[in-house]
């Protein structure tokens, strides 16, 4: 592959959105926009099907302060998509469009199933001769993604976590008639973002127990735990993942009515409301359930700047490594710790390793009664909630990016 | 009476904790610790509970750094009650008490039911003779009491509701596939909270609705309604208070399952759960509820300044009138806009008009077809929510205050 290759590139959004994914869209834009070798920059609306559709829009029409506004707007700005490549037809649709546009670089911004679709396309262009750079920009508030220390999105969504967590935990023990608050967190498969609740514990506001999908979920050692710290301190706080599955697999949010496991009736609240009421039912105490939702991926306003600024880096980096020669990989960050300080790299995974994989926590850094983290936990979730975020804020309000999102013109 | 009474003071906090009631506490303290004709400054655990079990702290043993970080501390940090005076017996108990440590000052912080405690122990202690000057400070996020313009803990709610709605309408129009989303707000009585999702309108983000207890229900069209726009746009974003109640009274959130009207079977999961699964049910969309639940009342990391330089000054503005001999009054605000820009003035009004009353939405600023509120409303809300505030952050989490709490002795 020669080292010199000018066309144009584009860029997509994938998966849920998080609160971050605007930084790495800001950071492959504007370098892409300042890079000689790339002629046009533009932003497929809706992720992948944007492409499918040629649905492009023209970025450098767009006004250079309002792309830096990006690196504080939520969510995904050109639009996402949950799309799997549906083989050959749509493979040969992309290098249509690839071809119609004189695309040379394509950088694609998502999670595990983001870097599936990544993957395919950088194996098909090449098989095909078309020559083109692709590279995968990571992003998920889950932090599941290997093959990198940690994800863009995790950390502003752990500092999230934590803080609400310290709020709540002051609200919930404001009565002395006792409460016990169960806090729903995301995270279906890994307790990356339940076990980040834990770091409330610097603001002395600890949730008392932690459940997380790595650990089969028992009903009544649960409600031991529960009963027992109520018992004690007149309140109990459990955050909760809302992944928890029991030993046979099951989604505890999914479970069913039963008259015999101390289950009340199916419930379309989700997994807080549910595991609510069969404490009630058991304690007869006061028990708030609170699901913290679409907040944890969205409250931009709590971004951790850490996180703000290594997504930008990892979208900068991609475009940076596909100008000099680099095509296949996946931006990662590597950590080195031994300086004493939190100090992370930027190094480049083949797509293949990340795509389709999952990260869990790993079982040392959950204690062995499998109901909290441990100090190796903390140590590596604490430096990437660093920071305070300098957004922007009009009339007491966020103020975001409004892109004018002009049709691409082949 | 007086002028010059010198005494010990005692403050309390009642009902639900905001996220700048702390301000006010530190109002009162910090006041109360600086007058020379007060000798001791007690805090009661759990408002007028601690009085009548005579658990008070000694606020004089306070560490004045800690004392000031109360300014950005949420929830209400000597713990709040929800308790009615039970008649004389009550009243002759907080007498034996206030006699006790030689209270002369009563400052007590809350809602409608709270002034109406202080009015009674106001009223009460005149009878028998004992000399004692009593102030309400007004708290509430409903911001539903008489007799002053506004309550602190509202502009923070109100900011708080304004920014989290902008987030997750961002995160609600990302896939082509389309949302409807459901966002449930507190205010059982009283449109004031949802309202103010309106305000979200200032990022380019509102809601297509805003529904509010002031206007009676009605399911079909709701609805026709959420449809409509849905239609139109593929996404629709609404506001509800979880006090929307049908013509004839009832609660919506509180409807029984009926296969007649649309409804569902009966939700454990709130309103917000009950609506999205009646709009599935009619529209087959991807639906989305979401209650704001706790963290609007206690998210202080996004407070008004504004509102926690108020709350702080309805407490200061306590001590100093009942020093200067005032009694019997809960401070308010009165707005004079008359030279074109917001300002508020302290005022005091009498105990007996601001308890057991509630102030509502007016209907001349909510729009015809009762779904949205007028300009009025913005006007009235939106300096409210100004000003960042700078709360102290430490390792990225909130430093909240840590008091010794100390037993008082007599």
């Amino acid at each position: 592959m020669s080292k010199n290759l000018t066309g144009a590139c584009v860029f997509g959004q994938s998966g849920g959105p998080t609160s971050v994914i605007n930084a790495s869209a800001y950071g492959v834009i504007r370098a892409a926009l300042d890079a000689p070798e790339i002629t046009n920059v533009y932003g497929a609306a809706h992720g992948i099907t944007g492409v499918l559709n040629d649905k492009l829009f023209d970025l450098g029409q767009e006004d250079a302060s309002e792309l830096a506004l990006l690196m504080n707007t939520p969510s995904s700005e050109l639009g996402s998509c949950r799309y799997k490549i549906n083989g050959g037809k749509d493979l040969g649709r992309i290098l249509e469009i690839f071809r119609k546009y004189d695309i040379r670089y394509f950088f694609y911004n998502g999670g595990n199933d983001s870097m599936d679709t990544c993957s395919k396309v950088s194996d098909y262009l090449e098989k095909t001769g078309y020559e083109c750079r692709v590279i995968g920009v990571p992003k998920t508030i889950d932090n599941d993604l290997v093959g990198t220390d940690h994800c863009p999105g995790f950390g502003s969504a752990a500092k999230f976590i934590a803080t609400t967590v310290a709020e709540i935990y002051k609200d919930s023990i404001v009565y002395d008639t006792g409460t016990i608050t169960v806090v729903e967190i995301m995270g279906r498969h890994a307790g990356w973002l339940t076990g980040a609740s834990a770091l409330a514990e610097l603001s002395g506001t600890p949730p008392d127990f932690i459940y997380m999908p790595e650990i089969p979920f028992d009903m009544g050692y649960f409600l031991h735990n529960v009963e027992a710290v109520f018992e004690a301190k007149n309140n109990c706080l459990v955050a909760v993942s809302e992944g928890i599955c029991y030993p046979g697999g099951g989604f505890v949010s999914e479970a069913k009515a039963s008259n015999t496991d101390g289950f009340g009736h199916e419930q379309l609240g989700g997994l807080a409301a549910t595991l609510a009421n069969v404490i009630r039912q058991r304690t007869g105490a006061k028990v708030r359930g609170i699901e913290l939702s679409l907040l944890q991926r969205c409250g931009a306003h709590l971004a951790s700047q850490t996180d703000i600024d290594e997504a930008w880096l990892a979208g900068k980096s991609a475009v940076e490594a596909a100008v000099s020669g680099e095509t296949g990989k996946m931006v990662a960050f590597l950590r080195d710790d031994s300086c004493g300080a939190y100090n992370c790299g930027i190094v480049f995974q083949p797509l293949s390793i990340c795509a389709n994989a999952e990260k869990r926590v790993p079982r040392e850094w959950i204690n062995e009664t499998g109901n909290y983290v441990t100090q190796e936990f903390f140590d590596y979730v604490l430096p990437l909630i660093q920071g305070e975020n300098s957004r922007t804020v009009e009339n007491g309000l966020p103020r975001f990016a409004k892109l004018k999102k002009v049709p691409a013109r082949a």
